[in-house]
């Protein structure tokens, strides 16, 4: 019988941790006799440092609305994980002993793309994961959506609105630099949603000149204005092919901190017209979750709940077509899913006059 | 070629109204040669009366988020759509005639059920009609969503929130009656956003005696105050045979100007506990929508310019499965999409331990 | 040596009620040596009753933004304040007993102007008694602001806002009824900030032709729709002379339930305009408290920590002409704080177009 | 008889500014007969080329929710006002003549510090000048408060709700740098709103081991993060004697962009505690005015149309003592309202445990 199950929040923090582990635990509670919930501190850290406590019921009242993560959450706790290296393996042996040490049934991994794949890793070395799939960033593989995601999109749309009337009264280019290493979701969601007149994401490289043009031609028709909505890690056509270690040492020895700040420079050398960037940083990750990640955050917690009670272990809950299903951990781990050009975003986005800079 | 486009809004006001016409408008600017859009105003009574204007492409700017409707609407011109009497005869055809003298290539109609009923009847007339789903309370059939429901479910929810602090420091029972008279997808989604402890919905006649047993074991479990969601709609188990206007005037001889103030009083009456109502009305249906509203709305707009542009006419746009697509008219009128208990949101729901009534 | 503070929440719940306890209990730390906070239970009745506990400094952390109470609230405890019979005389020599038993140096008490009597009362009686003024309605004698009435501006100018944009879209009126049964400060502040084309306060008796008149004016001006801004205590001129209990009872035999209900009623048969009705109650009371009453609420503990110091008692904390100050509890007591027809407020309503019904 | 009223708004946006447009003119229409107001575009720099144009009362409509400047604005058109040289004897010159070429009875300038001297140089020039004091950083001298101040206080406070959580979720330190180059004013507002735990304004020089020390005990405590509020002008206590231009210089030269930076490096270097910095910027002074702002800029609108009905020129509007009042425009201009040590909200900050850096 399944009874002492351990929940564990990894990664950067995100809105509707804690409506996850609320939905976790009560319909646990729910389904099953005799469950032990089980909060491992700190993400894997705390599995590796055997650092844990039974939770009691009450502790899951009055989260739902909470940002953040009552457990604690730290980075995934490999360097590298494309090779299990020396240090790597003793993490992984710490964290099966602790696994066994506190006696659990199994194991829920709250997290994104790194956090899966140390679930996978686990699962990998016998263990009975559940993931669920958390991200601001929303480009983990096989889920329409990861909760998160939604409430991002709603603080950095609200950061497009606010400037929006700054450049707007001042005539002004607004350059708005939004999370998203690899993945343009939150950019071009916030983008299409603030009314942002061109949208950078790191899927479709971008040309200076066209964006540029882009500007000035709005200037041309009598609006001074425009606002630029890029992800942190947009790339620039003409350095596609470099790494993005070696993007970011060219851009430092441009004397650039930041993709906005390079960009806005382009734009105000080139038409003469006023440029400033914003960059609202970790105000994008925080704070109570929307009714949106609320409800989504419930119905994962739920599902894999739901996946305890069938013992069925190693996979990721995740929302297909808009039903509450599951995917395996294996086909999980180390896919991203990324902006495509045809999917009905981007369309939506060009067919309305949003340049993307392509 | 489709040059003439015709638009109107029908039935309540609802967030993302405006960002839907901006999205058709632009998108179809986009597709198009020569397009013009023509503004029929107070949805189909401006239709019926021939009130409309050649709208200017700068009307479309900055109406993103803008609450309400720039059109003006109307609820349905149609007292009884079942029956299409004398009356409703010399509207219809006064309808065909205007958008013959208007020179309309089609009609796109953004509305709810009633305004897909028209919509259907316009097109089983002959005239090019395309519909865009709108409804605050998301039960238009065949698209997984409508636009305006997540942003009621934001306010909704909001208003759970606030109403939770007073319930909390009085130790009082708070009733709180939510938009939706047949379906009740708003207040079972603002329901478990807002951690409501008991939610009721059209879709499941309630008990008394069950809410009122789920109030009181919260009460015996030390928990003094509880949440109550209703859906306006709501219907006793034991009512459920009668008419709408039945119950209606059965309530009202008790006594009672709603579903929410006959439930508060029984519960009061029964437990003893403090038990207060709150009807936040119309709100629900105001103001500026919210990020994710104004992208499906856009997404709309555009899929309905895509529809014009194919000349694929008698269809209302949608989204399944997470993808754009498109329903038929006929297919659509006259039918209710309904919470189902087997959908996630009610096993949700119910895991989580929120009683709903049954 | 004061050493045990008690703190007692009273009345309606009220936004920034815990940040004004966590003023007072870190300034009272801070301040002094060897100090208990002793938290007394829903309001006076736990000082009735003996229900308290000595609260940890830890209590004190993390509810700077909770809406509501952690020590829970209930009405003031007289029926009628205005004799002190049998059953009062009973209820004060309890709290004067438990003001003793608990071994409390000092009691403040938070809460508007019932709480305030109740606090004088005690004062007389010989207890240490320090108020801080708490109230949505802004009504209290002698400070220039009381916490908790900005959120509940911003609460009431956000449904303000809600409504507009339904009202521009059907064209109709809509009345807003606002809480204020005597004072009118909610209901001018919100009418002002969202832009109201009639405000009906209850220190101005309204004219129902005045108000219909506005209205009809503005649809002779082309504009359809009209947005009424109406306190639930508003008089109208004819029955000025009436007790509330009698104006009540009139209404409801007309078969209204409320005064905007009569007002609604009154505008829509004589105008033609359709006229809709939203009460948004008990959500102006609930919720996160807004920055600004954050600050006043933690300024206000922070002063009433300042005279438990000074051993000045029998007070209540104040802002006067922007400054922290305190005024006697006797002076306070049984008074309230009206608007006054050359106050600044009314003289910018009236100068910028906004009908007060006289 | 005035007739003609010019008004401009000057120096960086701000929430409020049409709210208060739409004041003097709705007061302007209501005192006086046969008012026109004319409009000129982009502050000062409008009246200089003489851009302008005669506004429609409609123009009014609709404004008082909206951010940013319907009129467009532009910083103060003098590089160094210390000295009227050659170009600005020039600027001068155009812009009297320019007041009467548009037949101008009087100006309202609605603007910060820079604003406000300018407008008193139009003032000795024999122009007849009101000033309206905006600006977010509420430094404007013999003013309670500016209008913009109380809705940038709002932003800043939900900034730091929003990287609360994430501190408390990773353990970690978060350095806030907030708007305010002179004064302190926002900074600390929204500290105290938002439950900072160390707030540096440019008032008090810093000392960095104090900030560390306050930082380090709080870890020691068992609080592994610590919210730190850094207005973008603080000075450190050994670098006070320098002028800005050189601490920037010598902050640059050691490899930091900004204050916070800085700080936020020393406060992870000597206690090991992870540390981030946000810099919200522009998102401070956009958006919707707040419930306070509007009704605040409501009231500064008609009191300016107050003292132009009395002729009463060369003033700026003011709110002293909770009152309107006005003061002189040469006895505001050049002025800062600092934040003086002895002030309730240094206090407040001090006594509920705030670190102020020195």
């Amino acid at each position: 019988m399944t009874k002492r199950i351990g929940i564990l929040t990894s990664g950067g923090d995100c809105p509707g941790l804690n409506a996850a582990i609320r939905g976790v635990a009560r319909a646990a509670y729910d389904r099953m006799e005799g469950v032990e919930i089980i909060g491992i501190a700190d993400g894997y850290s705390g599995l590796i440092k055997g650092d844990y406590r039974v939770m009691d019921k009450s502790e899951f009242s009055g989260i739902l609305t909470l940002g953040g993560t009552i457990l604690g959450t730290a980075r995934t706790p490999f360097k590298d994980m494309r090779k299990i290296g020396d240090d790597n393996v003793d993490k992984v042996s710490s964290m099966v002993k602790n696994y066994e040490k506190m006696g659990l049934d199994c194991l829920c991994t709250l997290g994104g793309n790194g956090t899966h794949k140390t679930a996978n890793l686990l699962s990998e070395e016998g263990l009975n994961v559940i993931g669920l799939p958390k991200t601001i960033d929303n480009d983990l593989w096989g889920t329409d959506v990861t909760f998160g995601f939604h409430t991002a999109v709603d603080i950095a749309t609200d950061v497009i609105d606010r400037v929006h009337t700054t450049a707007a009264s001042h005539g002004r280019v607004m350059v708005v630099e939004l999370m998203g290493n690899k993945a343009g979701w939150l950019t071009i969601y916030a983008g299409v949603a603030g009314g942002a007149d061109v949208v950078v994401i790191p899927e479709i490289p971008y040309d200076r000149e066209t964006v540029i043009e882009a500007v000035r031609k709005r200037a041309e028709r009598g609006k001074a204005f425009s606002i630029v909505a890029i992800a942190e890690g947009a790339i620039r056509n003409d350095e596609a092919d470099l790494k993005r270690k070696e993007i970011r040492e060219k851009r430092s020895a441009e004397g650039f901190t930041s993709v906005s700040a390079r960009l806005a420079h382009a734009i105000e050398a080139t038409t003469g017209i006023e440029t400033r960037v914003v960059v609202p940083g970790h105000i994008q990750r925080g704070g109570s979750p929307s009714a949106y990640d609320r409800v989504l955050s419930t119905k994962f917690g739920v599902q894999a709940a739901e996946l305890i009670y069938q013992k069925k272990f190693g996979y990721t809950v995740a929302l297909q077509k808009d039903k509450l299903t599951q995917n395996k951990l294996s086909d999980v781990a180390g896919k991203t899913k990324f902006v495509t050009p045809d999917s009905d975003i981007v369309r939506a986005a060009r067919n309305i006059g949003i340049c993307l800079g392509d």
